[in-house]
């Protein structure tokens, strides 16, 4: 498991060759359903050779419509609580395992900023759930401050393989 | 547009926000469906502040059920041409824009490598299609020769955007 701060995608490469082996092991295949990292998950596990083993699909969902229609997370929740919540992003890994050939899912949603960011939730603010571990879906809510756009990004992609490690350990 | 080699995705930022530019300035939204290269092209598009305007959503359509259940390619479709077709490549590019709230949309399919090559299609083979823009979707093959996995990646994200970027101009 790598703590080291990212500096670039490359950085997390030994990660997700780490993460690909658990799944591997444990004979299990994984979808992302990614907002703010954009797809950075699913592109960094694929890096590694033979991912097709264990990466099932990726969901971008980056607009709320599509939260909405590719993940079945309620449009109502969205409004109520907000895209980043902690139950959109279970709603997503929720939904990324029902709506996938995977058994497990990880999902962020956050605001990378430089804008969109509150009072309440600043920028840097990051919910990341892991579904199909167990019988609850797990969520932790992540706050990295003073980071910029790129660093946040990369820490919530290494948060989310961290993630997946764990669970599988 | 950037025709040098990319080293790693940061490389490809200032072409992801000269797309994004170009997107904004047509009013268009861009949705992505990825295979091979697992979500980078939405990932480095993401990384640009404000790329919530111009990006709408991406598809990682991994499996070949993926690109059945999410894109509409016809399974069959993928049985005769093979998932590193132009015929899937266009089915998954129509797929993107009909199946979203995007205009355009991108897609890729493509061996990276180091698996997966035969004669007709070795390693480094890339389909890249475009749908969205005028009548037909158009498709182009690369062939990456002598690349490994991480570049015949990055030079089809790179491939991809200069597309975009292209059809916008």
């Amino acid at each position: 498991m790598s703590h080291v701060s990212p500096r670039s995608l490359d950085d997390l490469d030994a990660l997700a060759s780490d993460v690909l082996d658990a799944l591997k092991a444990n004979g299990k295949m994984v979808a992302t359903a990614e907002s703010c990292t954009g797809g950075l998950i699913c592109g960094v596990l694929t890096d590694i050779a033979g991912s097709s083993a264990a990466v099932e699909r990726g969901f971008v969902t980056y607009s709320n419509e599509a939260k909405t229609e590719l993940l079945g997370v309620p449009a109502d929740m969205i409004r109520k609580h907000g895209a980043v919540s902690s139950e959109v992003a279970v709603a997503m890994a929720d939904g990324a395992v029902s709506r996938s050939g995977a058994d497990i899912a990880v999902s962020v949603t956050g605001i990378a900023g430089p804008g969109g960011g509150s009072e309440h939730k600043p920028v840097g603010t990051v919910y990341v759930a892991l579904a199909g571990i167990g019988s609850n879906t797990s969520c932790v809510k992540c706050l990295f401050e003073n980071d910029n756009r790129k660093t946040v990004r990369l820490k919530t992609v290494q948060i989310a393989l961290n993630s997946i490690l764990n669970a599988l350990s």
